[in-house]
């Protein structure tokens, strides 16, 4: 490519600070260094991440920054001494690294890597190296992805290589949302044939939640949201069962131990509400009962009486739905492509990046499953 | 038997009232209906549950009450149609039922059983129903058990026959405290070989979760207490290696991650706290680390951060050391006699029904692994 080598310039969304609409902005690009690559981002969904970041994690040094961290694009260059991948291969940028190398990834029991970006950088959300600037300053890269830019930097061990044929526009939703629910459903709570799971916030995450209790086998999926607008929806996706907490004066966990004679085998916490996290693990059955935490906060505490877990209960927590990325999203790209997965029926809102201010509103109001951009041209 | 069938009048330790001594009364112990058999009680040893009833949580519908849940006796007559035990069995009552029949009993993931006292009586810790009377009043049998009597009822769900040769004053402590404290280890955190664990609190469940650490094959086992007076016997049991939190500034969290390489494979909270339930997730490994709750207490929530369980750490809950009470209560038995585990190194004190409260202000204070109190003779 003859931009290989180069500084590339082109349009990013610029986080400035917290609380701000993002600008779109002209950045500089740097080329990739030893173990990167270039990517040319061609879609990038919109996930409720990046708003926690700019509007309520909002640690001061995490700016500025490109947000985004759930795309797909293609390889523009690599860096020196990269065989891994090469100019026009198709990829999705990975929030979580699989090094292969490190004891987490050499574990069978963990998606956890040593080396990425993430570690010890929770506060920011972003390593301290970066290849973007703007305006003369050094823009950091959110989750090591940043896909709200036409063109980003990646390591090796943070990118996945995927299909030739999957469409981008599409399988960009496999960067975040789609494995974050599907995989806490089968890999970390491990739904089994036949068991009764409860599914709490059908926003993307609970819907591919659902879709992932139902791929398990599971027979009754009881969804849970307080805007029951959302329940058709996640009707499509497997849901058997509909409850919206406004309807019922008990507590929610009352209701569905109601239903099911003593509590749910399987919960999903898809909100990311700590007074939700403790309504999943209550609504569980003693005994067996696992309650898995997938949405993401991490400003209070979460809580419940010991008694939930000394009778039985279980307590998780799923990053990236447990899988390992590099290894998982090549095979959710292909279960796609065999028709096995959905991704279509979560994409609510097709929009430009230029527009991205707007995908952000229609997330903060609940309006949509998932926005996505298209950022650059294939 | 001379007495099968007739109302025994006996000695008891009742608590009459929360925060008050025991009295050694004479009770009246109704012959057994069916399904049930009456126990003349050998041994009890006094367990930290039966001071947590009697002085924090001291629900007032809980009393007058006969406490004692950690005993072995001999069976002294039988209700009518009772077929699997007779007169003369030596015998282990059982705070946790297994009436074979439940859903729970029949599932392999748990000893949960949902026809004991227990079910929806974690306030009043008895049933309403009792086989005891004092002075004309109704007196109520703690955890189905109330081995602080020379005779008890119970239902024959809740009552384990062991081997004959097994010495009484000595097997009593499985009843409770050393199969709770063993069996968190080996059932319900799966402590695998290799591993490193840490076990917090040092008193006779602690004791027997190292025990159990160290049968389970772990590497290292890290004992943690802030009273260094227990180290030398948690070494008898096989802990490798001894913290006290006094000794240091850190979070005991942060003393054992850097011991450790970021934290322990396993940890085991043995104390009932909610503080120390937190420091115990949290000294876990990210990826997979397994904490478990095995001290009783539900006065007030535990909590942490929703990250400690998204990056891989799981909390469980360990009532009983999960092991089907019938099943397996027996087997811990026999396992004593090929000397697999050790139960004599935990009595520290032996005494006689009669000095019970010397029994319970040496628990209160600490001074004591287990006091043995002899109740009848055999």
């Amino acid at each position: 490519m003859a931009t290989a080598g180069k500084i590339i310039k082109c349009k990013a969304a610029v986080a400035w600070e917290p609380n701000k609409p993002l600008v779109i902005e002209e950045i500089e690009v740097a080329p990739p260094q030893a173990n990167e690559i270039r990517i040319k981002i061609v879609s990038t969904g919109v996930c409720h991440t990046d708003l926690y970041h700019l509007f309520e994690g909002m640690h001061k040094d995490g700016f500025p920054a490109v947000l985004g961290h759930e795309g797909a694009g293609i390889v523009e260059s690599v860096g020196p001494g990269v065989t891994e991948f090469q100019s026009g291969d198709k990829v999705i940028p990975l929030f979580i690294s699989q090094c292969r190398e490190c004891r987490f990834c050499k574990s069978s029991k963990t998606n956890q890597c040593d080396k990425g970006w993430a570690v010890d950088r929770h506060d920011v959300m972003a390593s301290p190296e970066t290849r973007f600037t703007c305006r003369g300053k050094k823009v950091l890269q959110f989750m090591g992805t940043s896909t709200f830019s036409e063109y980003t930097v990646v390591n090796t061990i943070a990118v996945a290589k995927i299909d030739p044929a999957a469409p981008l526009d599409k399988v960009c939703l496999l960067g975040c949302g789609v494995c974050t629910g599907f995989g806490a459903a089968v890999n970390t709570a491990k739904v089994e044939p036949g068991s009764t799971c409860a599914v709490f916030g059908l926003g993307a995450v609970g819907l591919a939640a659902v879709m992932g209790c139902k791929s398990a086998g599971a027979k009754r999926i009881i969804a849970v949201d307080i805007n029951p607008e959302k329940f058709e929806k996640a009707k499509v996706f497997g849901a058997t069962e509909f409850v919206n907490p406004k309807d019922h004066s008990k507590p929610i966990s009352q209701v569905l131990a109601e239903m099911t004679d003593g509590g749910v085998d399987y919960s999903l916490e898809c909100v990311g509400n700590v007074a939700v996290m403790r309504s999943a693990l209550e609504s569980c059955v003693k005994g067996w009962g696992v309650s898995v935490l997938v949405g993401w906060t991490d400003m209070h505490d979460f809580a419940a009486r010991p008694i939930q877990l000394i009778s039985g209960r279980t307590w998780k927590g799923s990053l990236f739905g447990g899988f390992k990325s590099k290894d998982g999203v090549p095979d959710m790209v292909k279960a796609y492509l065999e028709k096995k997965v959905k991704l279509d029926e979560f994409i609510t809102h097709t929009m430009t990046l230029d527009q991205v201010n707007d995908a952000i509103d229609l997330m903060k109001h609940g309006k949509c499953i998932r926005t996505v951009l298209s950022v650059s041209p294939q």
